[in-house]
């Protein structure tokens, strides 16, 4: 709840899709390209964009960009418009600066010297600014401030000398990940095939799902495949979970199937670094990540909070939505009732008025009512997903003690975030981090409730790694299949050395 | 669930504010209604309407409406233009028909011959029909399709002759309540004071709230009144609860606060008549109706179908997030666990895809995921608050089997729609309820369950009248201190006669 | 130019269509009423609105009304759902108040104890508020402030005791032209039929043309009737100029065609009382009044003008557009070379610049150019339609003085506004009118003219009346075929009797 | 007329300012760009874009582009946002393509190593396409398909070896005009300074203003300098013309003033290739080329047409506005009587209406009026200023026939049209021109005309050349300071070799 209302944020969502069979292909590219954006739409918030190719020779790329959610950024010319694509990818976008233009927003097309390229890109890359500079010194002029863009640069530029008449998209993108080690999950169009990459150290998550027929008459064919930083949104388009795009990985997507083209490994003894903010917070409940679903792993770091932090009290009860699977593991754990305690209006969204101090006092309960007579007079275990800033839990706790609550008790799932990231998650400056502050001392008074606790780091490392399966069959004796997270946000200690 | 797939609605909801002490006001009368608007949100998502008078000699009322959800109808400027009131009404609209043009929109302001008043209105009047041919009859050209229109010159109207000098409005809006028995929760500016009006069979809610000075300082003032549908809206705005008006009572608010005008009654023998399907659905579970939280009735109606209808399964759970409170009641009864199964994607909105095969097979897939790591293998009891169509809930059997539930056990915690609703609820055709059609013998195998079955009638009304305290202190020998709900839906059982 | 500036406008534009032969009809009838708004768009910009009726028993009436222009108010989803009618009203609005909203926008439509309905009118009733009293005063709520509901209302009520069975339309008008004398022309709908109505006094225009079939094959043929305020919109959809409709008249129009059913006289001796202004400014110039072209009647201004104001010039020129007949006319009579010397820039709108200093200085230089090579060291002689409140010429004349014109006169084609109108044309307050300032006296000073001369109303009103021709065959001893003209504007007499 | 009915188009105008004196300025600078661009709408209507920039040391670019005419594209937050700068650059844009999205929207602004640059273009590069390839073979890619980008990309790259700590922009800028000769005026932004640049044949047209103070005080003062495609812009902000960019010159604008920094020469031999077309239609009247008012070349160009084909009639008249000074002119020469035969409804815009047979046929009227009665019986002369496809003057001259013409005789004030243009004109393909078709044999016949004449070449050249003042100061030996006009579209003679 709190990473909500903190301005916290991802900055992306991508997804592809390419028609396997004959073109021009009866599947509709554009719809399901649409749907998974849908799916994926609480990565980002802020702009969508999609790009449908024929994967003709000379291709044809239609792009659409809109501000806002992908219902209001794609009405129905617009969907009309890309109707004619047998393969595509798209993107959705979150930003909290003033940068949030179209002209930024994703996918992005460029011409190269061997035609065009789409370009769609979650994550952000440490080592930006060096590599602006590089690409500006050999006289190119950078019109956005996107690592898209640069992106698209580096593939068009590396190295174009040797290969005049067919480009080596292989090398090209090989090169580009020897320039910049990480964040950043990809997606790329040269005419028919989509490129899916993954950074060596697997920071942004990537998966493949396979379109299968809905009608049972056609059982065993295969009628797309899909591309996406989550599962979640392969149920919505009818399509199975195939498989994780490995650490370093560019696997090549085409009619013809998917096939793995290279791993390019990770600095000796580096493990792997999966944002643990996935687990936490980003991705959807219905998700999987390394063979686990990411419900089960709240409910599980729900289950070792109530380990570490029990409490002497009546009910357990969530800080909707994003906290509930936690909240019923604790609850499981602990033994004490499952209750709600909160109703949230659905429909508070912008509303265009001018906070004076009425409202500023009253703050967030326009958002939940409380369901007074569930906990009036009771001790009650609240759980939250995180405290970023503190100022969202405090009216909440004022609201249920108002409302009757004897006790109010604060349990996180999560540690206490100390820390900037610097791989695409939007975290608020260390100064306005509430761990960082002398307040937190004495967190519970600060926020007026009777006892707080968090989660350990150990707690939450061990609550997602206990669950990982051994998924990474490819090359078994490689780096790439041990378990390995960045938790630089909770303990500074970043997966690559930081350069700026 | 199913009635928000299923195009059932209520009509509206209405709010009013009135600020206390000396005028020109400090309280923000036109934010204290926005924010009454958007907790009423639920009620109607089609248009909304703001009306605020200074409150002088002659009055000066300043009207803004528009079509969608308020945070779009009301943009900034449109505060701003209000922002000079002592005191409003506003409104919120459901409306399923091509009529919902912003004309249609309420509050209606018509000029009298004693100066302009304000009327908003929830409900539908039984008897339109006739009353709109009798005020025709007398010359008068009615420019809506709207009761509201009607109401308002109804109010003008009658009965003009004897008081030329100054209008006696208590005498005119009895005039009103002999005219149409039922139904209407009415609110009517006439100058410095709203008017709120609950029909004799109290067939629509509506309830008064007091609002409370924010800071501690000033703790005994009153800071003003307001009067809404629902009482959810009161905390939103740092008001307390103060009562509910009376079925067949006229409330007079004013700055100086809250005075009981006259009690109409209902003929002799006739029980109130308060629709049950606010509990069952319309209103918000944090609402309080007849002394009760609507969360605690819905849980109870979860506790009743337990025991008419308990169930060999594994796992209980819920369609969210209407049904949660009888799930979570269900599972307390019947001893079984409950979880979790679908997690929503709450950015499903009218994106604007040409449904073909694909997308209609896959259906209600892009609004739920399935959480399939809890359920697999397992036995669920699912709860749903209704089942209308029937077509929303098959889809989401089908997930769940398709991920891996053993069997599914549909409980649907209301009895069946059989009947339609001519106060104000907008229900389908007779011949699209799935309860009248053949299908409904076998409705397990028809919507792909295992085992189907409902509360009983008699199961939700004693759900509903157990928890009534007695409220009812104005005269406590009137038939209008009884309990008494209005099933017609369920039953056929009309509370009035029905002349079309 | 100056009263395009000054804020001076009519209030509105009206228009209608009937389909001629078996309905439904392939006349594209919302088609012709959006041609014929765009062609009445002149007489005012805030709103539009269209009414078709299918014509049968009941009727059904579609309506869709727009703020702005009409290709703004009428985007192809409107024209789509207006399609079904075989008749049809609209209008065209302007208005400069704050009351510009959509409700007030015409046609009205209500609902009458006989059936709907649909009302458009283009004047202003003389009597508007005691005829306001004496509706409320029956019972009446009135919705707006618009005059259109009031003589909806009229028509509605008046008299409906005696008449059960089948409404007597004419007696209804014919009661509402006794009501009120001026002004309006009214155009009303009932089922299958317009009633096209213009007051006793003829205050504001009104004619009839017939539709004929595009194509030379069907040449005998009728395609249907349309009624316009100016005969300039029949062009534009292959119509020709039928008649007026007399002062007075009650004009029936249906499929079957046109039938005159009544003129009401003016009272004894009253002459008829035609808007001058229409000649001066209001109208298309190739809209024809009376018999002759407005075009003609401006340019006898310009000769009249010549005749009254010599000169000692070189050049004469025009304020574009609308003085450039009146100018042609002065250089004709003069014998002085007819130049140009102001280029308009047509993308001059509202565009978003808060004025500074230097912006209000610079003025009308945004929406002009000065052709200088035209006039460099030359006299000129601009010639200009009216002076109003004098702010719009001024810099004018500073432009073309800093661009070398040697001299400037200023001969101004209409005699100087004084007074205001209560019939429907928008004028500023007395105080506003430079006529009625101390500055009038030295106004060649005051705007920086060499010298200033008008048109003196004699001038005005015999340039108007020697065109016409004897046009009035109806009834030719009747009053209502005497020329006659209301000049109040200039010289403070009314047509009628004010009663504020 | 007939230019503006036939998708015939430039494709944009450029406009810039700076401040002069101390920075921040008191000068509204985003406030002049806009009237700047509403002063040069008529050179494109599509799109509008505008940076500003504050000229510090790193430089802060503000950027606004919108779609639609300058009015829709610029709301007070647009301009708000821009307020900052003390210099800009902007641009308004035609496009009848589908590229006409946002991002081809000008200015463009990209990052390069020595910072940002803004760049705004009028023109059309014509070896565009060897160009692109050039530029990509380096390995750089382009994102759209604006000949902008790519002279973006060419002055980030041209040579930047040598430079690496301060760019030298001259040397850049001079190299890029050794790339491609024509055509191109163009505006760089970089830091403080605005570049601005005509291509050595001085195809599209450039002028420089000084901006005085609107107050006389201070009279001597220069409060900053704007350069613009067209001088009729100046005027506007009040402005003086102070001279035009010659053919191949650099000219710097700063705070401190205009300083000229090379004349690039041409090919040896080559006269000057400035557009014939923009005095023929593109420019506003009141713009001077050359020396010469574009309205007094038009006049003159309708005399010689009189010479060249002289006819035996009762008046002459024009198509409404743009042949008007042709017409004028004509009648001067042949002594005939200047009339005005159409009115122009100036509301007709786009209107959404389905085109069906009827309004086929009707096809220009909705535009235009017939002023009947000063033509009927009488054989005109209308002066138009071209035919390009033939479809818009036929249905004026059934217009007018019908309306009573004795004679409709067609003088066009420019030759025919029969070859495609590859330096910024938007012309229909060669088998659109009439000119091209076997219908041109008898096209008097064809458009319904009782004769058709046109201006000869020579006659067209005559009469733009014998007005042009000895201009040419900066070196009065060199090539630069001929008079030479392209007149390809014509003749077929491009002014350099075409080699795509």
């Amino acid at each position: 709840m709190e990473f909500e209302e903190s301005g916290i944020g991802e900055e992306c969502g991508v997804f592809g899709c390419v028609a396997a069979g004959e073109w021009p292909t009866q599947l509709e590219v554009a719809q399901i390209l649409t749907l998974g954006l849908v799916a994926l739409q609480h990565r980002g918030q802020e702009s969508a964009g999609i790009v449908t190719c024929n994967g003709a020779s000379p291709p044809t790329y239609i792009t659409h960009k809109g501000m806002g959610l992908v219902s209001t950024a794609f009405p129905p010319e617009a969907l009309q418009k890309l109707r004619s694509g047998n393969l595509g990818i798209c993107h959705t976008r979150y930003s909290t600066t003033g940068l949030s233009e179209l002209q930024n927003c994703q996918p992005f097309v460029v011409d190269t010297l061997h035609g065009k390229i789409a370009v769609a890109h979650n994550g952000e890359l440490v080592n930006a600014h060096a590599l602006r500079k590089k690409v500006m010194r050999h006289g190119v002029g950078l019109s956005t401030t996107s690592d898209t863009e640069l992106i698209t640069q580096l593939l068009a530029f590396t190295p174009p000398m040797e290969e005049l008449d067919a480009p080596d998209w292989v090398a090209r993108i090989k090169n580009l990940m020897t320039e910049t080690p990480t964040s950043y999950s990809l997606l790329v169009i040269f005419k028919d095939v989509i490129y899916a990459v993954r950074d060596p150290y697997g920071n942004r998550p990537l998966c493949i799902g396979r379109l299968v027929p809905i009608s049972k008459l056609h059982k065993g064919d295969t009628e797309g495949w899909v591309v996406s930083s989550e599962s979640c949104s392969f149920q919505s388009i009818g399509a199975r979970y195939y498989r994780e795009v490995l650490p370093g990985e560019i696997v090549q997507i085409s009619k013809h199937g998917v096939k793995s083209l290279s791993v390019v490994p990770r600095p000796e003894g580096d493990p792997p670094a999966f944002c643990i903010f996935e687990y936490v917070y980003f991705a959807r409940p219905d998700s999987i990540f390394e063979g686990q679903m990411v419900y089960t792993v709240r409910q599980r770091c729900g289950r070792q909070l109530a380990l570490e932090a029990p409490t002497d009290a009546d009910v357990v009860s969530t800080v909707p939505e994003s906290a509930t699977p936690a909240a019923l593991g604790y609850a499981q754990q602990s033994g004490l009732p499952y209750i709600e305690v909160l109703c949230k209006n659905r429909y508070v969204g912008r509303t265009f008025i001018q906070p004076n101090t009425r409202l500023r006092q009253l703050g967030v309960a326009k958002k939940f009512g409380a369901l007074t007579d569930n906990f009036a007079g009771k001790r009650v275990v609240l759980i939250d997903d995180s405290i970023v800033r503190g100022n969202t839990i405090s009216p909440i706790i004022k609201l249920l003690k108002e409302a009757g609550a004897a006790e109010v008790h604060i349990r996180v799932a999560s540690p206490p975030i100390r820390f900037p990231c610097y791989m695409g998650i939007n975290i608020p400056t260390k100064e306005e981090l509430i761990a960082n502050k002398p307040e937190f001392q004495n967190i519970a008074g600060y926020i007026g409730a009777d006892s707080v606790q968090y989660l350990s780091v150990e707690g939450l490392v061990s609550a997602v790694q206990e669950g990982i399966a051994s998924m990474h069959k490819i090359s078994s004796n490689n780096s790439s299949n041990r378990a390995g997270h960045c938790t630089a946000c909770l303990t500074g200690k970043y997966p690559v050395e930081l350069d700026w």
